[in-house]
């Protein structure tokens, strides 16, 4: 599949996929969501890839839906097979393979790079990434009751879980624009400075590649996944199974190995 | 019904209830839960009313139970019906028609206005109101260990979801009382200078009276109030199912209209 | 039991629990985990002690697992019966029984006094207990994945629940080191100057000693271990239970005398 609506790099371990319609301030379509989605699912699946950054061309990240394509208005059945499930993992429940919940059940880092204004469903989908770096003075609304919409695509479960129900009662029944700096104060995103903002992200990912096993990325990311869905004891026993699972594996070795040897280690991710 | 508790203002289609006995520093009593619940659930069915306001008269919000009516020793059938469900909308659920859990429940934005100090059963009763704005200076305690009672009303389960588990914790073991400014800081409340504090937060409840749809507001106040009381995927299916409700009607052609129009919305609620 | 990897004391109504081997940066070992839940069980049990505060020797709070003795591969099997429930309380539930997972279960303020560098096991640790405060400059790291481990001991499960699944994911997938301040912006400690810092937690934990009824300690620590496990519904119903359960008791009287007669209470716990 070659995508139309979005670019897909892939540099030193680190996938970038960009929404990629700047000329339409990367307005969210149906055919945007399929793009991402098989982007998404391609990174996951490549052993050479560590650490995957979802970001936008120009000055906008995204905006919200397309009106000539409104991604809201398609059927909820994936177009995709989703995911694939972690070697070892049970297959992934059904609140991970949802709409944008998929991104939830990748086994590598997600990081939203929001480089400009933010808002809708594009808001929306950053919620289901690991990490949100916003680029300083951006905004940000959810906007939904200002056009008389609903909290969409479950920003409505997450948002509370992200930043406590006060804050997102605050964006949703509000739907004011914030300023990158004022989401910050909520914990919804970290700013960095908009002068060298892609740069500054991609030193963060370029360290989690460089230094981080993927066989313990792939495993914390389900433990981090399953943990809302499962009791304290269900994720003791996981992290114990886990725990003594990792013992003889090269990764493990490596990281001990490196530790003493005061050294950057080499993961194979094994 | 006539209120000598309270007073019930309406103004601008936002309504004020006042704790009104400054003399007593607006302790709580049986009949002012009674009053204050009358008049939630004539403000959530009242079709002109779109944001509730709660606050105190005088320099005090409330500092507690008074000691000639303690509300927390009359039973917890509650004396009203509960507020009507939402049109549409699946009855309430148990968790949301409690002795104060019935706030979560009302269609509408509902914001605690602290306007002083604030105790006690005061407190717990605002940890159900959607956003908690304080007056700069002001004092906030829980106080319950150091009057020998235990975490009033519900608020051992909804701090730790507010302001997170350490927090609450530090809130409900140690007692202590604390300024506004440091409640903010746990993420409790926001301050607003005490100078103008009432102005300021009316400012807020007309910007969404103003702009936000009363459908969207119903539908996403009940999508907050379930939130934790769902998985995700049943979030997910709720957001799809009302996005697909939402097309064709007014608010949401309004919405959109306004928007490409550059012009307020008018919303009619339908 | 005497103890030999610990150090415990009694003061004023306080104990302290001491990681002890600084000469190793305190490192947790089978023994530290054997005695530490040891130490812990027996300042649950003395009715003499109002609050505990766990803090490391010199000036390491514990940098991880002792490489000869990992307590992370001995079995999940508790050694100990576990702590005491409160009287009149429920069994504890499994999820209050585990491996570090007990110490929620204790029914009085459990305090963390990272005194320097905590990493690892050691991190985890805190994580169950109910406040944490750190020194001013010392560094905190999960370090998992940089030494191909996976997120050990529930932390995946606490972290989030703490601090967020943003700040959660960021500790835990980046393994990075973070300060002590840069923790506390996320949530996860609060930070007291180095210098005088036992001193400072010390009058923190005497407070709550004086001035907080040791019943409404037990009662309010039970109801937070229980938030997160119950409904809201049930969380209403435990506290209208408490709260009618309180009335007569001692300490109910004496919280409302010393209060009327503005004098310190003098509080028997019963």
């Amino acid at each position: 599949m070659a995508f139309a609506e979005i670019a897909y790099d892939v540099d030193d371990r680190i996938v970038t996929i960009t929404l990629n319609r700047p000329e339409k301030r990367n307005a969210w379509s149906a055919a945007v969501e399929a793009e991402v989605r098989e982007a998404f699912t391609r990174a996951a699946a490549d052993d050479g890839v560590r650490v995957i950054i979802l970001t936008g061309a120009g000055s906008t990240f995204c905006v919200g839906a397309d009106v000539n394509g409104i991604a809201g208005r398609t059927p909820e059945r994936p177009r995709f097979a989703g995911v694939t499930p972690p070697p070892g993992g049970a297959p992934p429940v059904d609140d991970l393979a949802r709409r944008y919940s998929y991104i939830l059940n990748i086994g590598k880092p997600v990081i939203a790079a929001i480089n400009g204004a933010v808002a809708g469903v594009g808001l929306a989908v950053t919620l289901f990434c690991d990490l949100r770096f916003m680029a300083g003075g951006a905004r940000l609304a959810c906007a939904f009751p200002r056009r008389g919409l609903i909290a969409e695509h479950g920003s409505a479960w997450m948002l509370p879980r992200l930043i406590g129900p006060m804050n997102a009662a605050d964006l949703l029944l509000s739907g004011r624009t914030v300023t990158a700096e004022e989401a910050a104060a909520m914990g919804l995103v970290r700013v960095l400075p908009a002068e060298g903002f892609g740069a500054a992200v991609r030193a963060y990912a370029a360290d989690i590649a460089a230094n981080c096993s993927p066989r313990s990325l792939r495993i914390i990311k389900r433990q981090l996944a399953l943990a809302p869905l499962q009791s304290l004891s269900a994720a003791i026993e996981l992290a114990e199974a886990e725990q003594a699972a990792t013992i003889g594996t090269e990764d493990r070795r490596e990281g001990a190995a490196a530790f003493l040897e005061k050294r950057r280690p080499d993961f194979t991710g094994r």
